[in-house]
């Protein structure tokens, strides 16, 4: 499988003189990457293109290829796939549409037959196929200007609808998250979701796998995948077209059977998959189980310079059926002393509106050390000018000492974006809201339950 | 009221040469606005300040003054009140803190009683004071550089807790939320929250009332305020600290004796205040009925370029309780003449990843004009490069046509954003994740009911 991700090189097929065509989108963007392998382009009806030599099949290239990645129509694939198979290209990315999902069964079925029954491995048909946030290599037909690429990370992405995915990816390079893989798989004509699944479960890149499923293709040996590699590391899905109405739109989307409701949250929960109700909160869960250490338990020290925010964390904290912390007689009596009488030192840990970096620096280190808390919520209120940027090497620090999940809560706007990426980019999790980062740490503690 | 948001000119008493004194940050930020009134700094102590001439107290200037920012000591505010009414000015904000939450109670009631005799209205003490998106007056004493003022809108905002609004302002000036008005009145030592969220009632520029309160200060007056003001615009509020422990935590915050949770949400319930769970609601709830008319019922139709989203909110629609709706046959045919057969002329209607401008256009506009629909719900992923930038004139011309509401939902990145905020600025309510869009779209559905 690794060639999917990391070939030497790379053979796009179909490469259109069309700016516009799936193919040229391909071929431009790879020369446009970072991606460091050698880039060939196939096309049976040109000389060059942007610069480059234009193979007119990929028997004719010297090179022994990893990887080819298939744009021409459908009706061509069938030769193009054989070309493939005399070159010994053994991974394939077919983007190309028109088959299953337009009633072309037959034509898939073919296919399927003839590459397995020549150990081809394939992504799709009818996909975007994959991105890697490491390696660089990337096979969206979505150019830079609409789609822009998240940064290296630990999150990665099967993803059934390639709409999803792709906005997904494009919000991830704004919001700062990093990916490993991301795979859209189409039709899932040869590899399914568990494929990509077992694989991930072994790749060290990936730190969390998210999936969004609209119906699974063999149950049997999703649940086998999923309960061995969940143990190795957390799977955070959706499942689309949970409602009746939903499901009716996946059957006309995907033509998944997308099956009762009850028996995929049942199958999730018997393969310890985490269920999110939402795009948002399934990301808000990668984040925080991508960053985050192991808790020893549930008790959270609150730590914030705003008193409303501390009160928002204390009963999102209570309505998740987590515990406050209670620190102990010498770490409150240690804090007292150090700090101003206005400062409330209890939980929520009320550093007022004129906390200093010092402050928080003193808060955060004694609470890290006092054996009553297990993981530290710190709200970072960025508006007052009496906390310097140093903030985040303070947290960086203290993350860095393993001890105990750190997670950040900081509302804001421009100044606030730039610290946020600075600790994200740190592996620090960070949260706009209380509400939505206690919720994330909820799932961090069940996890590791 | 007015002279709080409006005044032709404003005081700041207490503005010290040292730059980082509250005083000194209020007078700064407020010489740097778009304010158009005429700005007076006083400072018994000083002669000349950022090229302004101080006076020596307010009885020394000439011009009658509508409006005084106090920013003095606690022990000193007595003194400056009484010269203030000497001066016969009617409105006060004090910044000032040092009273009833650090135990002097005495000094506060005094100060109360004071200016209750001489009908004297006051904001404060202890509070950031107010700010308005409209007249851009404002006496935060946070720098600009951390705090960015939003831009005007109908969004007002009355909160206990100072963080969280300077939080929230800065975060609405990022994400292009509009602002009318915002108050943060510490003590309520004379003015509470009820007279605030009268006088917005009445405010032609707040279109909608968020409410971050502890604890109400007169339970009669807040019941028959809201329940008036309730029927002429909608009341979206957070209670901070509905579970046990948040409330202790507010007790040590504001000393709010913060009511059994069960109370305050009956008390909502009566008074028809939508009650949100988290900041983040309360704000995706805001910009919806600011910005969206009267539904006319919850028949709502999807269209999406992404079949993905489109199982999402369904899937969303369902699960609030809300009806997909069934467009005519007329509709339905008419548009299954005009697409490739591949589209999906249903609900959710599925333009596909080809989708251009021009399609959208006539989904739009076809369901707008069909009897079955209510409400629009439209995903815009704008990663394809076929939608062109003119989809948001597209959109903003159905809108203005005011026949039905129309939500936006779109996922991405830099691009994307520069789109919604168009969007935004325009009255279309977007979202970046459907579950959050339904769940809004369900306010403005129940607000009308």
């Amino acid at each position: 499988m690794k060639n999917f991700f990391n070939p030497r090189n790379v053979a796009v097929i179909g490469v259109s003189r069309d700016q516009n065509k799936v193919g040229h989108v391909i071929f431009r963007n790879l020369i446009d990457s970072d991606f460091k392998g050698k880039i060939y382009a196939v096309n049976n009806n040109a000389k060059e293109i942007l610069g480059f030599k234009i193979y007119k099949n990929v028997s004719s290239i010297k090179e022994k290829i990893d990887l080819a990645v298939i744009a021409t129509p459908a009706e061509t694939i069938m030769n193009v796939v054989k070309d493939c198979n005399k070159k010994r290209i053994k991974n394939l990315v077919i983007i190309t549409a028109g088959f299953k999902e337009v009633g072309n069964g037959k034509l898939e079925k073919k296919l399927a037959d003839y590459l397995k029954k020549n150990k081809i491995k394939m992504v799709g048909v009818n996909c975007l196929g994959v991105f890697d946030g490491h390696s660089n290599l990337d096979t969206l037909f979505l150019p830079r200007s609409r789609l822009k690429r998240p940064k290296a990370g630990g999150i990665s992405f099967v993803c059934q609808s390639g709409a999803v995915g792709s906005a997904i990816l494009d919000l991830a390079s704004e919001e700062g998250y990093g990916f490993a893989k991301f795979i859209s798989y189409g039709n899932a004509t040869v590899l399914d979701e568990s494929d990509f699944i077992e694989y991930l479960g072994n790749d060290k890149n990936t730190k969390v796998i998210c999936l969004y499923v609209e119906g699974v293709k063999n149950g049997k040996k999703f649940i086998e995948v999923c309960k061995k590699v969940s143990r190795k590391k957390p799977i955070i899905a959706i499942k689309g077209g949970l409602t009746q109405e939903g499901s009716k739109a996946a059957l006309s989307h995907t033509g998944a059977l997308a099956g009762k409701a009850e028996i995929y949250l049942g199958v999730f929960k018997q393969c310890k998959i985490i269920q999110a109700e939402s795009l948002e909160e399934m990301f808000n869960f990668a984040r925080i189980l991508e960053k985050s250490i192991k808790p020893k338990g549930d008790r959270i020290q609150v730590i914030t310079n705003g008193g409303g925010y501390g009160i928002l964390c204390t009963d999102a904290i209570m309505k998740n059926n987590l515990k406050m912390a209670l620190i102990s007689k010498d770490t409150m009596n240690y804090l007292k002393k150090k700090f101003p009488k206005i400062v409330v030192v209890g939980n929520p840990m009320d550093l007022i509106g004129d906390a200093t970096t010092e402050r928080y620096k003193e808060a955060i280190f004694s609470c890290l050390n006092d054996k009553n808390v297990d993981i530290l919520l710190v709200v970072l209120l960025l508006q007052t000018p009496l906390i310097s940027t140093d903030i985040v090497d303070v947290i960086i620090e203290a993350k860095d000492l393993r001890k105990k999940p750190i997670v950040v809560v900081s509302t804001g706007g421009e100044f606030t974006k730039v610290l946020r990426h600075n600790l994200e980019s740190n592996n620090v999790a960070t949260f706009t809201f209380p509400e939505s980062a206690v919720k994330a740490v909820k799932k961090l503690v069940e996890y590791y339950n």
